[in-house]
């Protein structure tokens, strides 16, 4: 997930409040209260994180859902079937962050018996940043997995149109003193919103991130935009069918194992066309099962110490880092000082504020930014 | 894995005789009856599959491994640690084969019980193709899943010198009429040997594969020899960050949570300097927890025929595919028609034979091939 550079003429908010103000928000619509406290609490860590695209920027969209009838904002997950490491969930097309936070609960509970166990959930919908549910698990001394399928902006390796989703993998690991280690990665090059960044900015793009619509590489935004996304690797001769390969596998995992939509049958996630039903898969893996987690976090920490003293090609911008290494970084300073949000972006919550009743979020001007 | 085109000048041996010819000689090395069929049967599956890098052209590498006393080929494999769902493994140093297949075995039976189960295996060596264990899975209804760690060819993002392993990942999948759908992928954008042959061939290399000794984008495979590989995306703006952390990850599953090397304290897999003590993680997760076998073969038929019918890029050189199709069609074609190995390779097991009392491995020339 792309980290984004602050907005030079940013509103800053403060963590805490800002979640208690969405929780708020979201229950104005008919969602329950800890239903609404899931949403606040995975969007709000996107924001804490730096990855803007996934958090309450989405609001005035998840609204829009509910005010169509397109998602149910009262419903709560049912268990379908179960093994003792292994559950299928319906979501019963409700807040896709409340059941992936039911579903990771529920594996984590089972791993810390079995060892390792998955939930596999249908009839869901966006649950913003799939590290969120791998975390949960890392921070309980487990390997956490979430994988979720999503609505179709890739072509597959030799294919011309948009086929299969930008289907993130994540894992996250306790790292001692490091703290968490977290994969979280879609498995196209780039996600469809950094090529509006770069058409926003008047950039050009590599090859590798995109194809035209006549299925050469897009060099411009522009073309990326009528084109498709290109799987991790890009090109056929760049090995672009293993970032294909690996996002059908986690289409597989989810949407066609849970019984769910898949593939090119996905919906766009924020269309009001019909519901999305998506599929997702939350696993964990109990490290004390396998060796003690203070001997496994050592290990790992001295795995990431050698990483970052590893000799760097000339024009690296900085030292080898490990996944998740910079969200890690923003989320300590944004817990400190507040997050920086746009003025779109604020002016997008403060608009939800006054249609629902509730006070302006609570944000001053950045320090210096409009100095 | 990449498959490779048939040499012009080849031997063709019949799958059946070359799995008894491989397995006698692997007894002679001292390699007890059932071992040695386990090792014979994942070789020749990748002569099979036409993935000639991990077959039977391997034999006097390993047999110099256990003539060094590197590998214990007698050793057997010891359950350490157990949960319903998780097995810790230790391979004993022996043949990474054997141990595979019953550490796979071990997972299957347990996901047969509890939905989904992990063996985790340390102390063990070089496996073959990691496609085999996961088909194996496959074979029997379940979503399979085989890692291994290897020893360090790639740079991390930013890296000047290899760290970390092609650490593959291989998942398979029953497909209904399409047979297995087996993705098995470096998480490097190719292997080393890709670079090899491309540099018998006197071929150039596109950007992305490897680096040169000082860090730039290697552009022929001598380059590319005294440098590093890349991992999966190449360079940091077409996002070689997200092959570098599925390498790592694929490693923190097996040899750090297995307490097995990792990294780039791994020596070389066919080094005889000292063990390679790798880790290995194989999963299976039983569809029946979740669907209906029939049914969800009957998803995934479909669409794998959306894909196969997508519209294509003008210079498609053939229809999408899905992950292993290729290795499929040449799978079928060589059990029906034998396996044609290259000279070399066919000298090799000669050599091997005569060392041991063997008769030369039961071959012919490829019909027309010398004609």
């Amino acid at each position: 997930m792309p980290l984004y550079e602050d907005p030079p003429d940013g509103v800053v908010l403060r963590a805490e409040r800002l979640r208690e103000w969405t929780r708020s928000l979201v229950m104005k619509v008919g969602t329950p209260p800890e239903i609404a406290a899931d949403v606040a609490e995975v969007l709000v860590a996107a924001d804490v994180r730096g990855i803007v695209s996934h958090g309450t920027a989405r609001l005035e969209q998840y609204v829009k859902l509910v005010d169509t009838g397109v998602v149910d904002p009262a419903a709560r997950p049912t268990l379908v079937r179960s093994r003792p490491a292994l559950s299928l969930i319906d979501a019963g097309n409700g807040w896709g962050h409340h059941a992936g936070r039911v579903a990771m609960d529920r594996a984590i509970a089972g791993a810390a018996e079995t060892g390792t166990s998955i939930s596999i959930v249908r009839n869901t919908n966006h649950y913003g940043i799939a590290g969120w549910y791998a975390m949960r698990a890392a921070d309980r001394g487990m390997i956490g997995i979430s994988l979720t399928n999503s609505s179709p902006l890739v072509a597959p390796t030799r294919g011309l149109v948009p086929m299969i989703g930008t289907n993130p993998i994540a894992v996250a690991v306790p790292a001692g003193r490091h703290g968490l280690l977290v994969l979280d990665m879609a498995t196209s090059t780039v996600p469809r919103g950094r090529i509006e960044v770069a058409a926003r900015r008047g950039e050009r793009i590599p090859p590798g991130w995109a194809i035209a619509a006549d299925g050469s590489p897009a060099l411009t935004p522009e073309a990326a935009l009528e084109g498709a996304l290109q799987p991790l690797g890009g090109q056929e001769e760049t090995a672009g069918y293993k970032g294909y390969g690996l996002a059908l596998v986690v289409d597989i995992l989810t949407g066609v194992l849970a019984g769910a939509h898949f593939g090119p049958n996905i919906v766009g996630l924020f269309s009001t066309d019909a519901p999305s039903d998506l599929g997702q898969l939350f696993g964990a893996i109990d490290i004390d099962a396998v060796a003690s987690r203070a001997t496994f976090e050592q290990r790992l920490e001295g795995y990431i110490d050698q990483l970052a003293d590893a000799p760097r090609i000339p024009e690296a911008p900085g030292p080898v880092l490990y996944p998740g290494q910079p969200e890690a970084e923003r989320a300590a300073r944004n817990r400190r000082d507040g997050i920086v949000v746009d003025r779109a972006h604020f002016e997008s919550l403060a608009r939800l504020g006054r249609r629902f009743g509730l006070p302006e979020p609570p944000g001053s001007p950045r320090p210096g930014g409009d100095s």
